[in-house]
């Protein structure tokens, strides 16, 4: 399935939903659905061709990207959305949906329409969020390259090696490994920066003894990967150190064994988060259980509480249960995951070795 | 001046606008106003203390960061942010400022408080865009590094090298000389690649007689910097490449040398326009003439033709006109700048040299 196709499927559900056309505005949707990876405005009318807007600075790139079926146009400097909009005809702007515009766009444009418009945000969710075989390729190599970043982390960290030195050679591995860029922003969190989920902005000297917390992902053809390990600096952790990460590995297992199609998002949270509580660690798991991921690092479903999403095949999820006990340490250990007919495929697969060398 | 000063400055231009209070939701200006970098809600009342309401995720962080002046509250998982406005007093939710919010969460904002709320964006704007003496020292700390990945570039640039080589280098070397992480993806785009503004994202090897283009940034203490260089892969490069390079290094020039405290951002824009038409280029500068940096890498002041701002003591800019030829070639130059009192510092330094050795 192609572009046009998702297209397609998208003006399905526009049917449904009573809109007459749509306005795309998050870069990611318009990646998805024209294969143009750049800022613009993807107008998509009920019945026409759809039309992508964009800068000069952008038109070759679009040109040269955007599937055939779309409309590529110039956009003249200092356009506004509201008066592109104005100008449609009546059979498109009646009914428009939209997906994510900022609060003040909104304003500017409905009041320029002088109508509301319609969020069509999970219309969009429903599609993105189930992987296509093409996508799912380029997810798996984005997990293979974050997994050889993982073990090379593994080989460098040791006392008296800076976080952000690891940082450093996990970054240039990454691109060197054919990734395109971090997915996002690399943590490395050492001692009791660990127990900070997302690390701290300040570098530290790794010492004897420390828990070290590796979180990265790449980017490979537009798609992401996400991957987090934590070590153990030196032999024999001290007792605690031991009980976390096997109470964590244990919520991990826990979790991805109930992975089927069917099964709620908040039901894998709450094995996690059982098993956690259980070991009397439930109280310092901070976070979802996990999230989808895809073109964005971020994306439905929501492995939260409060979740009220479901597993189907060709969704590809976190798994990342995380204990983090104040000013000492914390410890994550997360995976990338495909929901498969037959439950689940692991495509991030460093090992997993809390004592380093 | 400190995060509290920031906030009541903010506090008065509120009262100025008979505002009670504000919904500060971007984390750059989070940042700003608490010393806080994560994510989070922070709330300012015309009277009273602020709070910074984050998720357990970021409590630790945010309680060690946050200025103390500011009270910082964890966030029950799943709080809707509708809710946490509903619930203040009406002494601060009659009539809320907001900073950032997109369409959803306003409108359900709105729909919950039934009443609007006001855009206080440009005020924020009007503060961050003149940096303090902390800022700045963190901007320069910034350049130096972009400036001396830049010189990495040169020296690494060669027929035979893959533009992903040169990027890993450029990662690596950022984050060694104590970069937090790029301030946005390095573009390295060699040959035909270069006459798209922001490159390709498919990788290339170079050849003699390409033009590279390298455009990098990094972040240090959460602050941006930003450069650009153009190189010619050889010696005598054909003519074409000579003279748009010396086009683009002339509108540069122009443009800067007008650069002083009270003139139009429109006017330097027109400065660099005219210097490239009368070289035959104006229609192939597809881009604005340069905007602000700060903690954000695109801020306030626009430097575009229909630009409303004015330049003042303290604004950081970049300069970086370009001419993109399609298919062909592109050039563009760039530098971060500090307007002073007595006109203009510069703050990248990275030697301008078309062609390597």
């Amino acid at each position: 399935m192609g572009a046009s196709d998702r297209i397609a499927r998208l003006a399905e559900r526009l049917r449904e939903a009573g809109l007459t056309g749509a306005v795309i505005r998050s870069s990611a949707n318009i990646y998805y659905f024209t294969g143009y990876r750049g800022s613009g405005i993807l107008l998509i009318p009920l019945d026409g061709l759809p039309a992508l807007y964009v800068s000069p600075l952008y038109y070759e790139l679009a040109e040269e990207s955007a599937h055939q079926d779309v409309q590529v146009i110039r956009l003249e400097a200092g356009t506004r959305i509201e008066n592109l909009l104005d100008g449609l005809p009546d059979s498109i702007k009646a009914r428009l949906g939209y997906d994510s515009l900022s609060a003040e766009e909104y304003l500017r444009i409905s009041e320029k329409l002088g109508r509301t418009m319609t969020s069509i945000s999970d219309s969009i969710w429903r599609l993105r969020m189930v992987k296509e075989e093409p996508e799912l390729e380029r997810i798996k190599r984005a997990c293979e390259i974050s997994s050889k970043c993982m073990e090379l982390a593994s080989e460098i960290i040791s006392a008296g090696v800076a976080e952000a030195e690891v940082k450093a050679e996990i970054l240039k591995e990454m691109i060197t490994l054919g990734g395109e860029k971090p997915a996002f922003d690399v943590i490395v969190a050492s001692g009791p920066n660990s127990s900070k989920p997302h690390g701290s902005p300040r570098n530290r000297i790794i010492e004897p003894g420390d828990v070290v917390v590796v979180d990265l992902g790449a980017v490979y053809e537009g798609y992401c990967s996400d991957i987090t390990r934590t070590f153990y600096v030196g032999s024999e952790p001290e007792g605690e150190v031991a009980r976390v990460y096997e109470a964590v590995e244990n919520a991990k297992r826990e979790a991805e064994s109930a992975i089927k199609i069917g099964v709620k998002a908040s039901d894998l949270y709450q094995k996690a988060y059982e098993a956690l509580s259980s070991a009397g660690y439930g109280e310092y798991f901070l976070h979802g259980l996990g999230h989808g991921l895809g073109i964005e690092i971020h994306e439905p479903p929501s492995l939260k509480p409060d979740s009220g999403d479901v597993l189907s095949e060709g969704i590809v999820i976190t798994i990342e249960p995380g204990v983090y006990l104040p000013k000492r340490f914390g410890v994550r250990i997360e995976d990338s995951l495909l929901v498969t007919r037959d439950g689940v495929e692991r495509l991030t697969t460093a090992p997993y070795t809390l004592e380093l060398p």
